[in-house]
């Protein structure tokens, strides 16, 4: 995917770019998401340039996989319906050979979640996005780390691990999707399992505002109907970083926050996406087989 | 149902007592509504002065039917619940002889919709509330305008047409339905089949939101428990126009547009929605069975 | 439970105290909630210190019931899938000795509202919020007063009676659960069905948002994870009053109160609390039982 080398200067060109074709092609990118923060998750998608469609049944989901470039699907608040809905969704986007964003969210809580990620290693997604906890808690379902079994543990939609400790596991993640995983954390994370790349920015008011971690799957979704996943991952991360700042500077507390975050998101300049990457930096084939075996 | 000439007065004067009386009256306004935008129907219901009841299932919309002088069914993010729901909540309004408003959103999409808003025929709205493209759809799926059928395409829940090419699908809706109905888009279209009424003002970020085709149509309701669905829609877009101009002139961007449109909806005086209606035009009776014929 | 004399000062120091835990633990607090203000009662939850986690079906009810310290169970918006789900949940905590707050929102619309709160009965919440009206109504359902059945109607989800006419139902309520009953309204009620604490403060702009009594119930039960039903009851309601005060000051209409009361739950002092007690009661236990028997 990545077969020149990564840098920051080439990153920040292709996440300008990225950038500037969502806003010209306002691209449609329909979700299958919670009803928790489902508003939030339209808002920054339209926020960022693109246009929002949720569904929730199997037949909607792949009308919608049809009609649109990428989708957004999210395991969070299931209702039974939502186990045909996104494998089905996920069944015909992988038929299509159109891709998806992944968020694993609160993996491991329930029968039902547990069946929806199963099922849909046999169609994997192009992005996965989660925080450190969950991205481990995938790796060890799908089994793509061998022996190597990431330790993790998910206290409702919390992540109770550091972001590098889920690096093999979104390394290997990556590996088998043939795609990228954006680990949220303090420092951010995405990698297409070759290239790594920190990001930095945000606001620590994130952790005091339900969503943040959804929205910017259904972001990076948007990102993915104009750019490869790894372009698209960064993009998106980049983006919520610079924007984070943005509104952090001038917040009162969590939900002025929410308010400026969303303004930010809009306002935000494509050349200035790329002030949000800390370092890129690529691991050796051999290092990352051994994580990966 | 405007045996008189409607003027820019005469209307005037109407929706500017139609809306004292919703503040005076507090009219509970119950709706059934999609997920996405749920909060936002509700918020913007109260904001003008009504009350809010949201409800899914049809033993609860048909109690809600019986309570209630008016209803909001809005055909977004289905779930298999809804197709009972709205349609036996719409048997029951028409049982009761009372009013509801229909927001055809992403007609067109799925079977469930297409099964929903077709058995709505059978208990016409009073007033509906589209875009242009599921306006024109509409009128087709019910064959009101007989061989003129409508071309039209719906890009999930965007409009692809102008407003001005769906007139003549929503003067064979109005008149079939013997109410109102209401387009919108950057000048926005009331008529009630006779009279059309060309609303002006808004703001280009109401478009970087979700939700604000939505929640008009729940505002509609809410005006419809006192007043004529004419009157009612003509009130509740003018409405929307007139907070979108005050709204737009402070705000930075979609989020904080949407707090400020909100508080402009409850701080807008009675008297000053007419400053949204920039004209009134009846059409010879001739043309419009011309249309419709 | 309060075997002391309560007084303002006991309590202004426990409520103090529950703050000040609840920021320090950043408890953990499910939620079944209704769609329609559920991302509301998230933030409010995560805005006073605590996390948030959202869920519907039994099954995963079940285990949060295992993972939490206390939950929050509302019947507004029900979906079929809420009847073992609320229910079941309830058992499930009833079983582990855990308490839940309930939310009798809308008690008498439905056979399938009025199934859960019937059932409900034998595993009785430590904390109940509603307002006047839900209250008397909840008591009636219950058979709690004996012959004293408390007349009471209800409008939606508005109520139609004062505080005041609650207070024999919220005693004999509280003394049944063995906990704590909050009736919101113009001033405020928390019972332990021996004690009465009157609270005042808030803003008449919450009327005209929807969720605020929804939101409180999710924040009585992030207090009720480190106090004592009672104590938890009065923190909440006290928070809610003191940051309804602040956002009341810099509003413009409901959607900005909407915004700045949780930035103001998020940025009040635990020490600040005590200010919305306006009185400590202590009832006689003979005409307390005279109203319960």
């Amino acid at each position: 995917m990545t077969e020149t080398v990564v840098t920051k200067k080439t990153l920040g060109k292709a996440i300008k770019a990225a950038s500037k074709a969502v806003r010209e092609n306002n691209p449609l990118t329909p979700s299958i998401t919670n009803n928790i923060t489902i508003d939030f998750v339209a808002n920054t998608q339209l926020a960022v340039g693109g246009s929002a469609a949720m569904v929730y049944m199997e037949e909607e989901g792949k009308i919608m996989a049809q009609i649109a470039d990428a989708m957004y699907l999210n395991v969070g608040g299931l209702i039974p319906l939502h186990l045909r809905g996104i494998v089905g969704t996920a069944e015909e986007l992988s038929k299509l050979g159109k891709p998806y964003v992944l968020d694993p969210v609160a993996i491991g809580i329930g029968d039902t979640r547990t069946k929806i990620l199963s099922a849909l290693k046999n169609t994997p997604p192009a992005i996965i996005r989660g925080n450190a906890s969950e991205v481990m808690a995938l790796a060890n379902l799908w089994g793509v780390m061998g022996q190597a079994s990431a330790e993790s543990t998910v206290r409702g939609v919390d992540s109770t691990d550091p972001v590098e400790a889920a690096l093999p596991a979104a390394m290997a993640l990556a590996k088998f999707c043939n795609g990228a995983v954006a680990v949220s954390g303090k420092v951010d994370i995405v990698t297409d399992g070759t290239t790594v790349v920190r990001l930095e920015g945000g606001s620590q008011l994130m952790a005091s505002v339900t969503g943040f971690g959804c929205t910017l799957g259904g972001v990076c979704a948007v990102y993915l109907t104009q750019a490869d996943p790894f372009t698209a991952a960064v993009a998106a991360v980049a983006h919520y970083n610079v924007a984070g700042v943005q509104a952090d500077k001038t917040a009162f507390g969590p939900a002025s926050f929410k308010v400026k975050f969303i303004d930010a998101l809009y306002n935000t300049k494509a050349a200035d996406l790329k002030k949000a990457i800390a370092s890129v930096e690529t691991i050796a084939e051999e290092s990352a087989e051994e994580s990966a075996e």
